[in-house]
């Protein structure tokens, strides 16, 4: 893992930025033929006549894609991205074209009374696209280990 | 799609089963190169010395074994499954030869104010493995029509 912060590191207020990844119409139906095999997500003729009014990735896509950019860049912790849940809102869709990044910002640091190697730490997530346009919102709540003794 | 319920079908306390989806550890570890590489994810002997203790799912790959059967079985909606947002916990890991299946309950019947053709539910779901352990819990608003004048 790149990462190389521990719980000490982060502070409310601490900001950061992933690389991007750009999804395209066969990224979305490959999703959906897995996981989400509604026809909004998996044929852009068939979508024209949804709720999408077009093809749209699953909202778990958007999720799993956040995902691999807060591990490969978003969120550089030394023992992983390790999440015990979290809200999601979905508040557009992420469309064939997208070019999303993640930006994070640390809520609140929580050390655990019962187990001193760790600690709880709430992060907000948004997902933007190209346009700035916001396809995703997460706040998670992360395990997070203190630095070992050298 | 296999559904049939309109917004008028649904009320709270209505409950749906879906059918089963048995995980492996080629699942986990394909998953996660796509889309949360990290060591407890994507390779069991490494795992051993991490948080979970061995192979585990990523958390989002459990979400979306639960999306696929609540569209294939669990959740019979006439026009599909579509959710903005939602809350989600995991609260065990999901491990190699679980078999899991989604127990939802419906919460809550919103009808539309301003768009009288749909409404909006809230979903309680509940992804059990074969020992009936909570693997994830997901309470999740969905966008739901109104069944069209005939």
């Amino acid at each position: 893992m790149a990462g190389t912060l521990y719980l000490e590191d982060l502070a409310p207020g601490a900001r950061f930025t992933s690389a991007e990844h750009a999804l395209d119409a066969a990224q979305i139906v490959d999703f959906a033929k897995r996981f989400d095999p509604q026809p909004f997500h998996l044929d852009a003729e068939a979508a024209k006549s949804t709720f999408f009014q077009g093809l749209a990735a699953s909202g778990w896509h958007t999720a799993a894609i956040t995902m691999r950019l807060l591990v490969e860049s978003g969120l550089p912790l030394a023992d992983g991205v390790i999440g015990s849940g979290g809200e999601i809102q979905w508040p557009r869709p992420t469309r064939p074209g997208d070019v999303l990044h993640v930006e994070s910002e640390v809520v609140e640091v929580i050390p655990s009374r019962s187990r001193p190697e760790r600690g709880m730490v709430v992060v907000k997530s948004e997902t933007l696209n190209q346009h700035g346009e916001v396809c995703q919102r997460l706040t998670t709540k992360l395990v997070v280990s203190r630095r070992p003794a050298s």
